[in-house]
């Protein structure tokens, strides 16, 4: 029997993913609003719907990709739910656990269920199969959707049956990331205003005792001035920091550094940058210090 | 030849790079202000000196690995400079890069050279030989030393002639260390309060996008509540972010997180938390949010 499948959301991060499930050999079937983004999909066999609720099976899977909680939350209407009845919907957004079970309940209405699978990687991993993904939510619906993840990803870390997990833990990563990008950037502006090139000091820095894709990706960024090309724009990774901040001031967990990189992102969009990557948050430490790090 | 060096200070960091350096064959002069940290070197056949001036040969190398500034500055004094001539002091200890460029004046009134070689790694890695160095300073100097370095270190970056240079490298990569302690905790403390144990979370990110000895080795400290027992003692650590902190500020390079971190710290030693490593910094964050992770 042919797998099939239905992808909502063909961004930056949801057409190679989609890409990799046609590569995978599921019947696919993709909803995006622009619709220009599905043409090469189609071209190689998948099925274009007009709307999300058309787009998906009765009791099959659907996976969504989506900018924010807001996107997320009006896909998943009454018609969208009630058409996929007693399916799994895969929830694959940065969003927050809250939404997530306000998903889940939604679903619960009629049937479905939610399996909750936020992805660390940026959009080249995705084109590679080389994300991370953690899941959470119902072992049955996870034990169905297993092989879907693994035409996705590299390895999967699961966290339990409450749905809203796994996106505390994507939260608690894009926080690390940030936080890891303010870092190098304050170290880097005090080595040149003392003489050391950010070059030189981060590449002992990531060949050494920070060796990981992180400092060594974002690293490269902020030694290259590689901001101005968005794989992970300002808006969306601000969008993820008031998540946090949000979710941090709700359970009553002060963080300070949060704090610091939403001011630092709203300082970005000040000057006209919500079309730079995440990596341009690197500027603030570097402007407030008097350097200048455009190209 | 026989290749003789001689060692000032025996710390936690010093012992165990004295006994590399009777391994690789030196004939070995100490001097500790504790004489008990010598004996067992002693018992291997090293020297142990009454004073640091009688310690150091004429023309000779010194190595140098003490606690603070006041302490290197206290130790290279006129008879010392004098007695060690036109040798090579080998500066090791993390210091800021103003001392290290005090240190070289005073030599140089004696033709002596001062190589600035700051470690990267615990006592545990001095033992094994894993430090990674940072080095600045007089390239013949250097060229003489750089047999020492590799009976200490599995590595070495040079960062130019400004002995300073390799001092600020080091305070950049500490100040990123205690910034990624604080980002864990911070990260942590937000996991837990919405369900989410602070091991599963940091094992995922330890294991995937943060795998480097950094977040590895501190994420499992975090993790296994392992914050009373000292590697690298918190006034030391505060010693040194009080470094980065000045350092900024005579530099006009604002570092918002390294306020944080010296708060942070300052805070564990009102609570008379002296003898606590400096991963307890995540005891802030976790306190701040209600959270106990004392064992």
């Amino acid at each position: 029997m042919e797998k099939s499948i239905t992808m909502i959301g063909l961004g930056k991060m949801g057409l190679p993913m989609a890409e990799n499930l046609l590569a995978a050999g599921y019947a696919l079937t993709v909803f995006n609003r622009t619709v220009e983004k599905a043409a090469g999909l189609v071209s190689r066999g998948a099925v274009l719907a007009e709307s999300p609720s058309v787009a998906v099976a009765t009791g099959g899977i659907v996976v969504s990709m989506v900018a924010d909680d807001r996107a997320l939350l009006s896909l998943a209407d009454d018609t969208f739910c009630l058409a996929l009845g007693a399916g799994i919907h895969l929830s694959m957004s940065t969003v927050s656990a809250e939404t997530n079970r306000t998903l889940s309940e939604r679903h619960a209405r009629f049937g479905g269920q939610v399996v909750a699978a936020p992805v660390f990687g940026r959009p080249e991993a995705a084109a590679t199969r080389k994300l991370w993904i953690a899941t959470s939510g119902p072992g049955t619906a996870k034990a169905q959707i297993k092989s879907v993840l693994d035409a996705l990803g590299q390895g999967v870390f699961d966290f339990g049956e409450d749905v809203g997990a796994a996106n505390v833990v994507k939260l608690a990563g894009n926080f690390l990331l940030a936080a890891a990008i303010e870092a190098m950037a304050e170290a880097s502006a005090m080595a040149e205003k003392n003489g050391v090139p950010r070059a030189a000091m981060l590449q002992m820095m990531t060949s050494t005792i920070f060796n990981c894709p992180i400092y060594v990706n974002y690293g490269r960024g902020i030694i290259q001035s590689d901001f101005t090309e968005a794989k992970f724009s300002i808006p969306l990774i601000l969008k993820d920091m008031h998540l946090v901040q949000h979710t941090a001031a709700a359970s009553r967990a002060p963080m300070p550094i949060v704090n610091i990189l939403c001011d630092r992102y709203l300082t970005a969009l000040a000057k006209g940058r919500e079309a730079y990557d995440s990596t341009a948050l690197a500027l603030g430490a570097a402007e407030d210090a008097g350097l200048n790090w455009l190209k």
